[in-house]
């Protein structure tokens, strides 16, 4: 079975004044974990994502990559307000009935928080490396601060401390887009015709003008309509439409726009200098959406950082396509530290 | 009057098959034609501007700036398809009735050919320059190729020599988000919804992560909604929607999709090699829609061109910010071609 689920006995006191009671989490493991529990690799997956990695991040799992099930027991939780599993819009209130827009207000710190009331039920209270990219990476950096020492290293990837008013901008053109459709209200969510959109402009900025050349161009210099760019576009957001919910996805960009690791800790300096993980900061220099700037800006407030960037043409997406180079650089990162 | 209206007499065959019977133009001038018409300065509005150049266009506009109606005539035509006054889908057709989506497919190059006709209605057969960014950037070199060495020299802002693959796939998703409306079929077009998504959408792609960070981050670090940057994004979308129509907006994105300046020419270097204009490309270091490597590519192939590239954070609307940046480089290249 590769996704479990549990329902966690206390109450998950939302950060914005909500409560979810007995809250769901959905996860998937793999390898084994060690009798001092000394193994423990955290993935924390990325917006649209659930917990069964090797899907989508086949490229750094198995034998001589980060993510070894013969040496480690990894774990991946899915994501609070996802509609893989863990409580959701999509799931039911206490009342039975579907949760939809009433879901309530969370944050990426309310993720972390189930992600360690959850470990912590499977006896487990230090991790060994958590390694995240995107919302993954807010995710990552929040438990760091979070347990502090108990967490010994992390790899973060095409995040930022907070959310950029940039990506907050996106993502209220997102929120227009699915407010837009009359259905949206509707307490069962489902295919909206709206989320096709929404998902269909994040798209260009998963990605750069220079992967678009390489992967979208026309062979034919002579047509005028029916370009291959188009149809990818139509393509991804119906692909998107049969596996996602609307309201999830609505709920889940507020929540990203929440991600700011300095609010009610003295601002973004101070909360990061708190963390005592070894940090692997890794910019992709192509990407758009959380450009390398951010990487750097992490590095250089988290305590003993390190930077590294990856030369790629294919944008915020690389933490999903570039995977042999992310194995070098975490790789080589990992050895280094140990002399 | 700031706008005036010409109808032409002739018919303009449309590339891509449809006819326009006696098109209306509509346009702006500022200045005097002088007696031997050798003074003409043609500015091409971007993608939804309108002729009134000193509306959107101030900061290059008066005594000893670019456009100097003391010195020359200025005029300004606007677009096919564009809601400002010429033939679009919001005019009428043969009976009387509102166009719509019947208004038929027309490219960049007929766009072109309508502002050459016109100006051949006025006895103007000579260019001294066109100016145009963005979408006006591809008016301008479709002029250069069409007219030869009748035109003198021209300035291209921020566009490419055809539609990236990246550009057409930020097109097509703004168009799945307005054929997803219901009314978005109406003969009346009007005040669609999904219009105010489409628009809005386009927004970041106009600026940049950096002009964001500059312009709308938040003072109070505690907040956990009501951002800034959702603000403008929402009230830029409503805006639009009070000045726009979504069936123009519609068929510009797919006539921007077809620009292409080599096709049924052999090609883009060919086409651009034929270019008479002594010509400036000007690239905006942070323009992530059009990035600088297009108008770099641009002036390599267009013979004698010059590249300049103005250092600025506020992304493809640069050419409509940075003005100063953009008289003095105008100013230098026109001196220094002088001499």
């Amino acid at each position: 079975m590769s996704i479990q689920y549990s329902k966690l006995e206390h109450p998950l006191k939302l950060e914005r004044g909500g409560v979810l009671h007995s809250p769901v989490v959905a996860f998937s493991t793999y390898g084994r974990l060690n009798e001092d529990k000394s193994n423990v690799i955290l993935v924390c997956h990325a917006l649209t994502a659930n917990s069964v990695v090797p899907d989508w991040w086949e490229g750094i799992f198995g034998d001589a990559r980060i993510l070894d099930p013969a040496k480690d027991f990894i774990i991946c939780i899915n994501n609070l307000g996802s509609p893989y599993g863990t409580s959701s819009p999509k799931t039911d209130d206490e009342s039975g009935k579907r949760y939809g827009l009433d879901f309530p207000d969370y944050t990426i710190k309310d993720t972390a928080r189930l992600h360690i009331e959850f470990l912590s039920t499977l006896g487990i209270e230090r991790i060994k490396m958590i390694i995240g990219g995107s919302c993954g990476g807010n995710v990552s950096q929040e438990i760091a601060v979070l347990l502090g020492e108990k967490v010994e290293s992390q790899v973060l990837m095409c995040c930022s401390a907070r959310e950029t008013p940039w990506v907050i901008a996106i993502h209220e053109s997102q929120r227009i887009v699915m407010r837009s459709d009359p259905d949206f209200v509707n307490k069962e969510g489902g295919k909206s015709l709206a989320l096709r959109g929404a998902r269909a402009f994040a798209l260009p900025f998963y990605r750069s003008h220079a992967s678009f050349e390489i992967k979208q161009s026309e062979e034919d210099p002579e047509k005028y309509d029916d370009f291959k760019a188009s149809s990818y576009i139509r393509y991804q957001g119906e692909k998107f439409i049969s596996r996602y919910d609307v309201h999830c996805y609505y709920k889940q960009l507020i929540a990203l726009d929440t991600h700011n690791i300095g609010r009610n800790r003295g601002g973004i300096q101070n909360a990061l200098g708190k963390i005592s993980a070894r940090t692997l900061c890794i910019g992709f220099s192509s990407d758009v959406l959380v450009p390398v700037i951010e990487q750097k800006r992490l590095a250089e407030d988290i305590p003993g950082a390190v930077y590294e960037e990856i030369n790629t043409p294919f944008g915020h997406d690389s933490f999903l396509i570039e995977t042999d180079k992310i194995n070098k650089a975490v790789i080589n990162w990992s050895r280094s530290r140990k002399n």
